[in-house]
């Protein structure tokens, strides 16, 4: 085998530079993905930094990964030399354990990440277990595809996990990289959606990517405009949030979903009793989940808005992502 | 109209003392029971005591109401004179509101209570809408079946709700008036039923009622032994629970679920978020609920433990609620 040809950071911060590595043999049950481009997640960037004190340098981040398949393990199934292939955080799970074979990978207690337990995106090519290798269907286009297979998939797949009726209200919080894809996957999916965000800075674009209605925490900060009006309210902020606000916000019945990992949720519990509401959360989304997604955004011309650079500027965009915000989503081409 | 004949409280904590009432003309939807029997649950304590500062004195508490109709509005549906009835918590409901009519009629806004809208059941007669007065079919003993109408359909109503499945793993969390009803509705529903505990003394009673394991949390507070089982956690107690710990002892996708009334929860998002779990809750079911888990009891032979007392030592039985632990309902019988 010839050597990876990645960017690395050798030290939390970084910068990354070139850094090449021997992957081995192709593993029987992986393939080797040719990079074409890598978006840039806020995760590349919490992981460059040790923030969650997980990070193993060097470091080769990208978990974004679009590109086409340029060898397959012996025991690979369902995709062939030269399919374009999407890769997102997770890139091997057990396929044996009930959660695997229940079709929840994405909670397999084995699972393995692009960037937490291997070398990543940010690369010429990069391996995964073929089961994570989701194939790109036409319509989805492959230059902006790369955040569909993070942020896109953990949005998409809380709408699945409720079963959510396309006459829910909704409202996404934080219009942000992953906030930016709930807007148009919640309009698509038919329902009544609500963007809140702390100013109106964002309110023009959050209405052209789905959004009817438009709240501002700036000026309603409890959310009493809007007391027990949603179904579901998807949060993809980490910030921790004035719970019980949030929960008033619900209808009965509602539910408070997060993809955000706040560090806890503290609510009161008898108005949520009172009203039958709930607190539920979720990660990236199982094998499945990402296919689905990415044939609904294919039928619904759904796609993240994104800043491209070329591979090589990787510390550009990095610095671009750590001061500034990237609306929404950076990727990086090959 | 005759004078309905009551023990009412004229202060907080008592005692109840004879009270007549005149109750007006029956409204047009409304039906009067004769009262059989009425248990007492502990919030008829916590009404008596102002503990939530909405009671009005004189209060007549009791809503676990079973006697006959002996009057009925003229547009009372469903129900003729003679009929063996149970009375619940909620007595009447808009019926025209989205919840209403969607059979949440437990989520009614305009709700109205047994015993805190009107005179409760310790009486000769009650008042109720049509609606809330469920019949009580063949198989259920009417001399025990009044707690089934208030703790029994609170704790049913979640396995409706979360739609749960006989291969279930279930925990149910404080084996008292709640939960000795909860092990029995589990263990006939088809699961794997748990008891959590504090100490092991209704062990023994908690196998008879439907456990097939018994947690003592006095001997593994954080539920070390049960980590990741349980896809379903029944809280019945209001206590501050280490809520980690119990969303920690939940398998991926697993709901803690509560209809004790801690006054919070506070509990780490990132966990939730790895495994997928939520926190839900849920207040005394619906109308149909009501029916279908009287159906069930029925069909199972579920009936809760009762200790009995003439409804003339409604004060001796207050003292007992008061100062023991009744195992497990307390019901006065006219």
């Amino acid at each position: 085998m010839t050597a990876i040809h990645a960017y690395a950071a050798t030290k939390p911060g970084g910068p990354f530079e070139p850094f090449d590595y021997d992957a081995g043999e192709v593993g029987p049950d992986d393939v080797e993905i040719k990079v074409e481009s890598c978006g840039i997640c806020h995760s590349d960037l919490s992981m460059l930094d040790n923030e969650w004190q997980i990070t193993q340098f060097p470091f080769v981040g990208g978990h974004e990964v679009v590109g086409h398949v340029v060898a397959l393990g012996q025991h690979a199934l369902g995709l062939a030399e030269g399919d374009l292939v999407g890769l997102g955080w997770t890139s091997r799970s057990c396929m044996h354990c009930d959660e695997c074979l229940s079709g929840n990978q994405n909670l397999c207690v084995s699972v393995q990440g692009t960037i937490t337990h291997q070398h990543g995106g940010f690369a010429d090519r990069v391996r995964c277990h073929w089961g994570w290798a989701t194939r790109i269907p036409e319509g989805v286009d492959p230059a902006s595809a790369g955040p569909l297979l993070c942020g896109g998939v953990t949005v998409f797949s809380p709408l699945v996990q409720h079963n959510l009726s396309p006459t829910a209200k909704v409202a996404v919080v934080g219009i942000g990289g992953l906030g930016h894809m709930a807007l148009q996957f919640c309009r698509a999916w038919g329902c009544e959606v609500t963007a809140i965000s702390r100013g109106r800075s964002k309110e023009d674009e959050a209405r052209k990517l789905g959004a009817n209605h438009f709240v501002a925490t700036e000026e309603d900060a409890n959310l009493k405009n809007v007391n027990g009006k949603f179904d579901l309210i998807l949060n993809t902020t980490d910030a921790a949030l004035p719970w019980d606000a949030y929960i008033a916000a619900l209808a009965p019945r509602g539910v408070l979903h997060t993809v955000g990992a706040a560090d806890k949720v503290e609510a009161s519990v008898p108005p949520m009793i009172a009203g039958q509401k709930s607190f539920s959360s979720s990660p990236i989304g199982s094998i499945v989940a990402t296919r689905t997604m990415l044939d609904f955004a294919a039928r619904h011309k759904i796609a993240p808005m994104t800043e491209v650079h070329a591979m090589s500027d990787i510390n550009e965009a990095f610095e671009e992502l750590r001061n500034g915000s990237p609306r929404y989503r950076l990727v990086l081409m090959a």
